[in-house]
C-alpha cells in the first residue's frame, strides 16, 4: 500500500479543529471525505499538529496509505478537485510518494508556527478572522525581550491546557521572535512539539508586556510558578498558522 | 458643515461593488447606514474610485459631511462601531476634518492598484476570494516588458468596459509593474484616473504574454486597434485592490 505526505493549506474559521469529530465540519474530516470522493477508499489521515477550531495552516503535513499507487500529481489534484466541489477551505499544495515508514505526527522533528498581531485602532476588515486585533499600541521590542525568558528546555505547566494529554510539561522552546512589520506584529515559535494551547498562552503572556502591564520579570516568575493560573492570558485561535512542520 | 475624509478598508466579495443599489449591499451603503447609526444623519458618502462587485480596497478614501462637529477619532471609532454590529467587512482606519473643497473623487491626483496573482497548482485555502489563482506557470518577467508597452499616455478604448462612461478614452498610465515574489505575482497600476474595467483589462492581457500565448507586439497591436474586442481577456475582480487615493 503505497503511503503519501500531504502538505497542506487551510483556513481553519469555519471549522471546529483539524482532528475529525462526528458532527461539526473538522479539516481531517474534509480531507477524508475529498479522498473518499476521488478514489472510494475510506482512509484515515494523520495530521503533524492537531491544531484547535480556527486555527489556521500554511504548512500543515499529513499522511495517509492508498490501495492503488497513483501518481502524486494525480493525488494532488484530485483530492483539490474534491474539497473545491465541497465548498472546502482546504488545499493540498503537494502529494508526494513517502518510505512505509513515514510518519506525518512521529517522524517531525519540529514545527514552526506564526502568530499574526493587527495592532491598530480600526477592526480588520480584509484579514478578518486571520488577525488578532489589539487597538491599544503595545511594544514589540518588549515583547520580545519578554519572549526570551521563554526559549529553551523547561516545564511549560504554566503555558498548557488543563486539557493537554501530554504525559510531561517538558519542552525544549527553540525560538521564540516578535518582530514589528508597520501595524503588525509578527511571533514566530519552533520547537520539536508543543503542549496543548502552548503558543496561543506565550503569546496572550507576552502581549502583557507588550502592554506595559507585566514586565519580563513577571513573565519569568509564570514560569517557574509552573501553575496554570498564572498564565497572562490565552491568545485566540485565529491569529495562529502552523507554518511549517521540519522532517 | 464640518467635511471629513475618511480611510477605508474592505473585502469586496460580499459587495455589490462601491456604489449604493436599491437591493444588494454595497461597501458604500454599509459605511452610510453606519453614519446613520451613529448620529442618526442621512448622508451622501462620496468615495474616490467606484469599485466593482468583489473588489477590494485598502486605502480607499470617501468624504462626507455632517451637520455636527465631532472629533475625528470619535467619528472613525463610532462608525467602525456600527458597522461591526452589522457584521460588515469595511474599516475605517482614519478619519479627519478637512477644507469644505476638499472633494474625495475630483481633489484626487492619482489612483494606486495592487493585483494579486498566486501562480500554483492549488487553489487558494487562506486567500480565496483575495488572489487569481493562475495554475499554470506564467512568466513575470515577460508580463513586465509587455506591461511597459501600456506605460505613457494612449487611447485605451481597448482597455476599457463598454459601460464605461468616461468622456475621453485617453488616460496616462504611470506605472504598471510586475514582481514576482515565491508562488505570488504582484502588479502595481498607477495613473491620475483609470478607465472602468481598465486594471483587469491590461492584467488579462498581460497574463496572455506570461502564459506564452501573445508577445509584448501583440499588447501594442492590441493597444493600437482602439478596439474592445482586441482585448486579451478581463481579469477577474477577487484579485484586484485600491490601494492609495493620492491628493
Amino acid at each position: 500500500m503505497p503511503r503519501y505526505r500531504l502538505d497542506i493549506e487551510y483556513d481553519g474559521t469555519a471549522y471546529a479543529g483539524w482532528q475529525r469529530q462526528d458532527g461539526p465540519a473538522t479539516v481531517q474530516g474534509a480531507i477524508e471525505q475529498a479522498i473518499k470522493g476521488f478514489c472510494g477508499e475510506e482512509v484515515t489521515l494523520r495530521g503533524a499538529g492537531r491544531t484547535d477550531a480556527g486555527v489556521h495552516a500554511t504548512g500543515q503535513v499529513g499522511h495517509v496509505d492508498l490501495a492503488k499507487a497513483w501518481r502524486d500529481d494525480t493525488v494532488r489534484d484530485a483530492i483539490n478537485a474534491h474539497l473545491q466541489m465541497a465548498g472546502a477551505a482546504v488545499a493540498i499544495l503537494a502529494a508526494s510518494t513517502v518510505p512505509d515508514d513515514f510518519d506525518a505526527r512521529f517522524s517531525a522533528t519540529g514545527r514552526q508556527y506564526l502568530y499574526r498581531i493587527l495592532n491598530r485602532r480600526a477592526p480588520a476588515a480584509l484579514e478578518r478572522n486571520r488577525v488578532w486585533v489589539v487597538q491599544k499600541k503595545i511594544d514589540a521590542d518588549a515583547m520580545h525581550e519578554a519572549a526570551q525568558v521563554l526559549v529553551g528546555r523547561h516545564d511549560f505547566t504554566t503555558f498548557r491546557s488543563l486539557q493537554c494529554q501530554a504525559s510531561s510539561p517538558l519542552r525544549t522552546l527553540e525560538r521564540f521572535d516578535v518582530v514589528r512589520k508597520g501595524d503588525e506584529i509578527e511571533i514566530h515559535a519552533a520547537a520539536r512539539s508543543f503542549l496543548h494551547n502552548q503558543v496561543r498562552s506565550m503569546v496572550g503572556t507576552i502581549k502583557r508586556v507588550g502592554e506595559g502591564a507585566w514586565t519580563a520579570a513577571d513573565v519569568k516568575a509564570a514560569l517557574e510558578a509552573k501553575d496554570r493560573a498564572a498564565c497572562g492570558s490565552v491568545a485566540p485561535p485565529y491569529g495562529l498558522y502552523l507554518t511549517k512542520v521540519d522532517y
